[in-house]
């Protein structure tokens, strides 16, 4: 299950609150474009900025939404009775698997992250995800780590920082993880940019930021590696070059892509939760000539 | 108002819930000691962890068990309806002063931190301090946006991180920002460790960790400074050397100052709130010996 391609949609807002409609749309788009799987709730859907009831709510809409596409659930919160909470809500919606990031405001231990997984791997019959995710969560995972988590039960994926551009480097890098955690775990690759390689380096799956909402683009480089065909995946992402340093250039990926979602009328304008602003009025307008140059 | 030792009190837990006795308790002994404000729900508070009604029953013990030192609250957190929502309990509580830093998940720019301030500006009429602490929310301000932010309405107060350990370093860094800000709003320093060199360059008050727990030690250097005593400021801080040794190599103030209260009785043990572990046997022995050689 924990493999191809998982797409990360959007938790578009309008005024504050859940846009159901908006939401629930790109649930079916991404049903109907044949992704593997749908994680709601992660980074890229907003999870850390919603409130319990909320999060509740978009599990129960994106299982409802997403046909016969299994749908994971991120329930990673800074205090370990809420992950359980949400853990709780998102099993009783319907969910398939769980994704849990290490939030920290108080930097924190190796002992704190371990206990927390062991908590949640108790608290729930779901598979779970370990979400590695420094940029957001401040916290650097150990190959040490790795190998302890996944020797939990229940531990079934690891969704890793994007990997090295060199294709050797990339290969020694999800090797050196490989060779610590055990076969029946996933590894599975984010940071859009490195995605392709990252899969060519034998990566089980595409955590996507893009796949949720441009799901045909984040396909087409999944299928050709899966069909063993590196060197056109390779090609399709660098076409997307332009993508990339968007997300590069413009505070990040979720900005740019809620520009996007917008862009193509998926969301409503100011869709992100303050205080993140949407992008500036000439950091649209090359996200416009950026879709319009991929033929979008 | 916000001058002399604002105290950061613990919010301490039992079994997950808040401990409401423990935390009255040491409200009223803050009082007593003659801190000059109290602060609840800053990071030694635990605000980040907490739910919106748990905040909202601190705030109002807080300001109940006070008496007449005034109380400022954390109002923090990650989605900007969510700061307001905050701070209109605290003002419904008694509060007579808001701290706000700029947590963080996705990163955050300078345009999103200035908008946040500007928001809880315009939605209160109480004074609020900048809560500038890069550790926690891995935003870091400028001097600029300090500038900006200070000519705002009821913006009253900057908590800015440790000064430079030497003497000419801490009257230079501290100048530097005194030149950008008005001279209606005041420069508190943290980072206890370094509290009484800022001080004694200048500071207008300190936002105290150890002031939560054992106000006494830190009513003592405040005092000399303000007598005009640097020289036994320092020498007293000095003598607090094996605490901050504790807090650089134990986890931070936090874990310390929370074992502290536990081995004085002032809390349970285990009052973090989870993922955040409590110190482990051999930390909390050192933390014993320590209190015992500073006549604790």
């Amino acid at each position: 299950m924990f493999t191809g391609l998982s797409a990360f949609p959007l938790t578009p807002l309008v005024d504050d609150h859940l846009d159901e409609i908006a939401f629930s749309a790109l649930i079916g788009r991404l049903n109907r474009a044949g992704v593997d799987s749908i994680t709601a709730l992660g980074s890229t859907g907003s999870y850390a900025y919603l409130s319990e009831q909320e999060r509740a709510r978009v599990a129960h809409l994106a299982v409802e939404n997403a046909g016969d596409t299994p749908v994971f659930i991120g329930v990673g919160a800074l205090r370990t009775s809420q992950v359980l909470a949400h853990a709780t809500a998102a099993q009783r919606a319907g969910a398939a698997g769980l994704l849990l990031a290490p939030m920290s405001y108080q930097p924190l231990t190796e002992a704190d992250v371990f206990e927390l997984f062991r908590t949640l791997s108790e608290h729930t019959d779901l598979p779970v995800i370990v979400y590695d995710n420094p940029g957001t969560t401040h916290f650097t995972f150990s190959l040490d780590l790795y190998r302890r988590l996944t020797e939990l039960p229940g531990i079934s994926s690891i969704k890793i920082p994007g990997v090295p551009a060199l294709a050797a480097e990339a290969r020694e890098h999800v090797a050196k993880i490989r060779a610590v955690i055990p076969e029946h775990v996933s590894i599975g690759v984010s940071g859009d940019a490195s995605a392709a390689q990252g899969l060519a380096a034998s990566c089980d799956v595409w955590y996507s930021v893009i796949g949720g909402t441009l799901p045909e683009l984040a396909l087409r480089i999944t299928r050709a590696v899966q069909a063993e065909n590196t060197t056109e995946a390779l090609a399709e992402s660098a076409r997307l070059a332009p993508l990339w340093e968007l997300f590069a250039e413009c505070g990040g990926s979720l900005r740019v892509v809620a520009a996007i979602a917008e862009q193509l009328g998926l969301a409503q304008r100011s869709c992100l939760p303050l205080p993140i602003l949407g992008l500036d009025h000439s950091d649209r307008a090359r996200v416009a000539a950026c879709l319009i140059r991929l033929g979008l």
